[in-house]
């Protein structure tokens, strides 16, 4: 499937949550792809804290998605494909472990960050594409 | 101020909004920023309809997003701003002009592709950069 294929070769995605009061919440994320549960984790790019926004939104509301596009100043070679899921904060030691290693298949900068905080996985309800 | 500059300059930004049964939505959208507030339009590219899922949850939600990031392997390097706001649908036909004439600035896109469909105005609250 094409949609998944760009999900899987994307560099970023951008993970929407929901704030407890019901507003919005973007951030962009690494992630990696495994069958349908999308990896992300909270890493030791600075932060203000290992506590995230994202945590606390998702366990008030555990709807989130995954936006992946590609922009070109060619219009007609734009695309996007959206994950639109329910996210959870992992707490398996093995799924844990599961997620960090397809993380850090994906992106060879995990040798050197380290994941000191919480794996979030998004299990996929719907994918959604465009055009 | 370097965020207000990365938002003007970008050529893509996502949108959040949330949908009227509390879901987060996603999309990518071209934009320009005029002072402290973000227009972007339903335009011509391909869509199912004009009455478009983010016109209904602004009208439900006001409270969204626009997120700008920047993806480098060389992690040192990534950034993101994030508008934080109030969307409305933009009803004045002056305002409307003045939307569309800032988005053919930015765009040369916009010569050839119409906007048919209506515009939205963002009105900054919050900007939130990282890192």
């Amino acid at each position: 499937m094409l949609a998944k294929q760009r999900v899987r070769d994307a560099r970023v995605g951008r993970l929407g949550t929901v704030t407890p009061d019901g507003r919005p919440h973007l951030v962009p994320v690494c992630f990696a792809l495994r069958e349908e549960t999308v990896y992300t984790a909270v890493d030791a790019k600075p932060k203000s804290t290992l506590a995230l926004r994202r945590l606390v939104n998702i366990e008030a509301t555990p709807s989130a998605s995954l936006l992946v596009d590609h922009y070109d100043e060619l219009w007609t070679h734009l695309w996007w494909v959206r994950v639109d899921g329910s996210a959870r904060v992992v707490r398996s030691g093995s799924e844990s472990q599961r997620a960090t290693d397809a993380l850090k298949a994906k992106y060879p900068q995990y040798q050197t960050v380290d994941i000191p905080g919480s794996v979030i996985a998004l299990e996929t309800v719907a994918w959604v594409t465009w055009p």
